[in-house]
This record gives structure tokens, sequence and C-alpha cells, in this order.
């Protein structure tokens, strides 16, 4: 077995620390690295400071085979990196021309004046190999020290990512002997993470030794992760599937795609192949169900549109709702959660229409239907099925989990018509 | 000038590592502990593993008064958190009633059966005080050691952020003695954050040395936080707001609030005051904009409902815009969304309509209407207001940002009628 070659991220800059900027840059980078069998064992983030980076530089270059920095190699007076680095590899700043270049290529094509400052920036490390930055002023270095490769990059994201996927992937690739990794995710809805693991324990007890399952939660499912680390002699694709194939015969009901896919996305292919067009009737999640629907590009292929009621005169004058079924059920209600379904159906004339009606809270609630009672339907030609759901976090997590339910609902639906 | 309280922050889980998880509890964690002075020096994610988990736990206590952790409490197999730091404090798992009570709960409250991993997680270690976890069955724990404060709590952000705010903080500010600092956000929208910095550069340039002035960017606008430290003899309220008066002047048609106030709570307390009712009729957004007016509590005091028409067959049909209309001019069009919203507005009788229709991508484009060509529309008694967007990122933020747009043009038009 090879050895594994681990990696470690730095991200550089006060933004982060005071979360005035999220940090998308490292998992970018961890997915990058993952796909050539390089294994992040560490993301650290720190201020713009040559202590704070001279001390997590020493620690990474101690453990760490890769080192990968982004951010701090603006103009700026705060962006300190590069002349830290320079200090830590003993080495001093020396005119890169082609760097020098390309500075004054983009400010000639953007036709402003070029400063003294963006002047500096093609100044690189004597002992760094630069690695080129078509999109940015920032040159990246790559310097090699104690058997470690330290990678620095800016990080605006565009101008790293190039960076990375000219650059860095194919020297590490050449650098290293990569062993060979696969990930294979299973996407579950509907049943939650202890009762998931519960379910598949045995055959996750006897996983072979090369195989790892990572669960990876969301609001109404479970993603899993199987990753692969390939041994001598094992074709390592087959094996995954093998144990993917049985994992899919313990869940039979669970499973809503594999790979990266969405389960509004895997909707929408279940009702192209099908055929069917669908429309919603929404209350309390108003108008969620038709955002996630319409979030998968070429939605407008099945989906047609919806009739958000917040009010009970929308309920009855757009869906004829009757008011008898309002007055006797209430609009939290079976009753009135089918006949939206079936009202939507028919005045958008579509084949499967759905509805939502709950109170998301915080106020609204009463001793009979405390916040948290929601009602979903699922109506088409030949059935209508309504389910009630007794969820109470905060509003939006209200609104979001009933979508997420609703979306599970139509699965399951379209799953049963393909069936029968 | 007392010792600045410094943190660090410890994300846990290889789905950080791997980059299938974006790490956005750290960047929340950074502004709530800023909100109360104390500065976070690194953020640090690792494996869920045991010397991992140990070794930067040595480090970070060497350095910093506060640690907080999120990840790794699960019932899962990978979730090894509580048991390493049950094992780096010396102490062992004991059953914590309490929190064994909660989980039963929470349970009983979906009544699903409790399985024994969850039970587990009511052990807690001995020498830890338990944080309660209303919203999950993973309680937190808080330990003392060294004089650092290390609070372990679960990667759920909803549950992590309601531990966070309803004890770690209060714990914090009674624990530590932090300098007295007061926030005043500025809420601006439609003004892009360098013409925001050149408006405001001079008041910004003068500001006394004891404020510091915070960019906090979205994909609309840019929240202006000013930070107060107080001083000797200095009444920092009055400085504060003297200064948030002056930045007001600056900026007459940008800001929408002052606080922790969204957009849509700020147009929802708008009609509230002016008691009119309201409407969407939405095409390329989808339902997103119904979905954000709804997701304010007593959003139904003013909200109505809406048609998500993404066929031109709902825009005919039950929006009532003419087929003439759409063959002439297209969906995507002035003339279109003009109709669309005084439809929806006679449809479902409120005092406003607003409407979008647009090419939100990645498919659908043509020479004369691109990718990122999209049309909103705001209709009243009075008058129909139409304006043209182009904007082309990704799918979801080409949603996304109309629809904070459209909210933008509301807000727009409701502050006219006021000084009409």
């Amino acid at each position: 077995m090879k050895k594994e070659i681990s990696a470690e991220i730095m991200t550089i800059g006060d933004e982060l620390l005071y979360g005035q900027v999220i940090d998308t840059n490292s998992a970018w980078l961890g997915q990058e690295l993952g796909k050539i069998g390089i294994r992040v064992k560490q993301i650290t983030s720190i201020s713009d400071n040559p202590d704070a980076i001279t001390e997590a530089l020493n620690q990474a270059i101690s453990r760490a085979d890769v080192i990968l920095i982004t951010g701090g190699l603006g103009p700026t007076k705060d962006d300190l990196t590069k002349h830290t680095l320079t200090r830590y590899f003993n080495t001093e700043l020396q005119l890169h021309q082609p760097s020098l270049d390309d500075v004054e290529e983009i400010f000639r094509k953007y036709n402003r004046p070029m400063l003294e400052v963006n002047r500096q920036q093609a100044f690189l490390p004597a002992s760094c190999t630069p690695i080129r930055n078509v999109l940015g002023t920032a040159s990246g270095m790559l310097f090699y020290e104690q058997e470690t490769v330290i990678v620095s990059m800016p990080g605006v994201p565009f101008e790293m990512k190039r960076m990375v996927t000219d650059t860095v992937i194919p020297y590490l690739k050449q650098h290293f002997a990569l062993p060979k990794i696969i990930h294979k995710v299973v996407q579950t809805v509907g049943i939650g993470e202890s009762f998931l693991a519960e379910k598949i324990a045995d055959w996750e007890d006897n996983l072979p030794p090369n195989l790892k399952l990572a669960y990876l939660p969301f609001l109404a499912g479970v993603r899993l992760r199987l990753t692969g680390f390939s041994q001598e002699g094992l074709d390592l694709e087959t094996q995954l599937q093998e144990q993917v194939d049985k994992l899919s015969a313990l869940l039979p009901d669970n499973i809503f795609a594999y790979g990266e896919v969405s389960l509004e996305e895997a909707i929408g292919q279940m009702l192209k192949d099908q055929n069917l067009s669908i429309a919603t009737a929404e209350s309390c999640t108003g108008g969620l169900v038709a955002h996630k629907l319409t979030s998968v590009p070429g939605s407008s292929a099945y989906f047609m549109g919806s009739v958000v009621a917040y009010s009970n005169e929308v309920k009855k004058a757009q869906l004829g709702v009757p008011a008898q079924t309002l007055e006797t059920h209430g609009a939290v209600s079976e009753e009135t959660v089918k006949a939206m379904a079936q009202g939507v159906r028919q005045l958008l004339k579509t084949d499967i229409g759905i509805s939502t009606s709950g109170i998301a809270g915080p106020d609204g609630g009463t001793p009979e239907k405390p916040v948290g009672t929601i009602w979903i339907a699922y109506a088409d030609a030949h059935q209508t099925i309504a389910r009630k759901i007794n969820y109470n976090k905060t509003r939006l997590l209200n609104i979001e989990y009933t979508a997420l339910q609703v979306l599970d609902l139509i699965r399951q639906s379209l799953r049963r018509r393909v069936e029968e």
C-alpha cells in the first residue's frame, strides 16, 4: 500500500475570523485534492499576521506533504503573506518579469493606471517557482521544503481555482505517487441518522478495511458517502459497487439517488421519465416547494406553476376549497389539503397537484393544533394522499422541513406509479 | 485597557475536509463572539479522529481563552468527539438525567421509538457542565481547563446556534471581564460595496479611533456594522448614534433598516404601517419572492398569496396576460410583467401586485434575450412600474438576485407612497 499523501489548507484573512466572509475555498480545494487521492487532514484559518502565519506553517510542515495557502496576497498593506514566506524560506524578493508583464497586461486591458503597489506584486521570492495568475495581479508561489510542497495563492476564488486547475493539480499528480480514491454517494431521505445507522449496522461493521463510510445528514435525510482506498490487485470500482448494491438492498424505500443529486433533481427526472406535469398549492410553505422544483434547470418541462394560497379567500376562490370544508375542518386539516391538491391540479391542468397547509409559527397555534401541525397532500388522476407532519423548530425550519417532506411524498407516489 | 479575550473555533468532521460540506458555523460563531468583544484568532477544521482532536486541542488550549468546538456529537460510529474529550479531561461518562429526559421528550414528540444509541447520547463526561440542546439529541459540554473555557457542541447549525445564543454567550459574558462594546448595524441595498465605500469614504476616514466599521456584503447590498469600544468618560451610545445619523444623511436612498432586520421584514413593517395587502405573480423566481415574504412571522396580515406562472398557459388563464402581448413581446418583456403584476393584483384582490419574468438559465437564452435578461414589475391602484435587470451568474444566483431586486422595488415604491 502506497504511503498516503496528506494535505493541509491554510486560509489567511481577518475577514474569515470575524465571520464577514465564509471560507468556500477550502471545501473546493478539499474536493479537488480528494479527486486525485490526496487527503486533507486539516484546514486552518488565521489572521494576516506574520507570527500567526509562521506558527501555522511550522506545524503544518511537520504534518503534511502538501500545504495549500490561499489569501493574503493582495496589494494592500494588511496582506503580509508574501513577505512572511520570503523571510520564512530565507530568501529575498526579486522582480519576476513574466509576472510583471501579466500585471501590466491586466491594467492595459481595463485601461486603468498601474500603481506602484501593483508593480510590487511582480516581486517574488527568489527560491519559489512562480505560478502564473492569468486572472489577477497576484502570482502564486510554489516552495519545496523538508519534502513538503507549499503553495501560496490569492484568496479570490476564481483566480485561485484557475491556478489550481491549470498548474497545481498537474504538478501534484506528477510529483507524488498518488493512491487511487473513489467516492460513492448514496442519497437517502425520510429516515433519521440514528435509525439509518441501526438499519445498516451489520453491513457497516463488515465493510472491508479499505472502505470508509460517512454520514452527511441534511434536514430530511442523510447522504451516505462510501470512500474506497485502492489496494494492490483490487478492482476498487467493483468492490465499491458491490457494497453499494448491498446497501441499496437494505434501504428499499429511502434511497432517492446515487451521486451528487438533490431531491428536487431526482423528482424532476422521475417526472420527465414518466412524462408527467405538476403544480403546487401552498399555504404554510409559501412558495418554497415551487422554488425548489424550479431551481432545477429545465424544470419548465414538467412544472406548470402554483397557487400560493395564504388567505382562505384564495383557497376558496382560486383552488375551489369549499367554504364548508374550511368552516368545519379548518384550513389546517386533511380535508382542506386534499381539496387544495385536487383544486390546483384542475386549475392548472396538470397530472399531479400537491399542497401544504399548516401552522409554521411562531404564532397561530392552538391546543388542538399547536405550532408545527402541518398537513400535506398529493393528488393525481387515480388517488389523493394526505399526510400529517408534526415538526416544531423555528418558523423557517418548519417551512423548509415541510417542503422536503412534500418532495419525498411526490417521490414515493411517483415510485408507486411505476410499480403499479 | 482590559486584556483581550481570544477564541479559537474547532470544527470537526471529514465532510468538511473532503469539501462535501462548507463550514458556515465558523463564520457565524466569529460574528457572535465579535459582538461581545471576543476575537477569534484561529479556525481549525479536523477529522473525526481522536489523535487529530487531541493534538488540535493541545495547541488551542496553549493559545486561546475560549475554544468552541462544533461537530462530532452525532449518535453514529464516526462521531468520536465525546469519547475523546472524556479521555482528554481524565473523566468518565455518566448518565445525565436531564439530558435523557430531553432526548426521550424529543422521541415522544415525534412518537418514534428511542434507540440505544440515542440513550447513549445522554451519557456525558462527569467533569463537564452539560449544555441543554432543546432542538436535538446531542447535549453540549462545557469544560474549564488551564483557565481556558472549552465548549463542545453539535455541528447541526440550528442546534448549535440555539445553544450559543441561550447558554454559551451569556456564560462567556459573565465569566470574562469583557470590554464594553456596542454595535450599530445599518442595512443598505441597491449599492455595491466599492461604490458605497467611495460614497462614505470621508465619513469613514474621520471616525473616532474607538469606532470600527465593517462591510458585510450580501447579494443585493451591504450591511454596515459600526462597532464602538467604550472609553473612560465617554457616552458610547450617543457617540455611535451621532455617527449613524451622519452616515444616514449620506445614503438617503439605500438604507432600508437599522439593526438586524431583513429586507423582507422591513417591507412587512412598511405594509403593516400603510395597511396594504400584497400578492406576487412569479415566473422566473418560481415562488422565491412569496417564500421570502412569508418567511416573516405574521406575514399573513398583508400577504394574500401568489400565482407562480411558469407556463404561458398559466400567465394567460390565471393572470389574464393577453395572448397578443405574449406573442408580440414574449414572456420576458416589459408588457408581460406589467400585465402579470396588474393581473395578480386583480385576481387576488390586493392593493399591490408584483411580478417577475426572465431567463434564469443555464438554457433558454437568445441573442436578443440572453440568459440573465429579467423583467420585474410593481403595480398598485395608482401606477405600474417595470424594471429590467441584467444579471447572469448561476441559475440559483440569478433567481435569488431577482427576488432581492423585487423586494427593493417594493421598498422604493412604498417609500414614495408615503412621501407623496
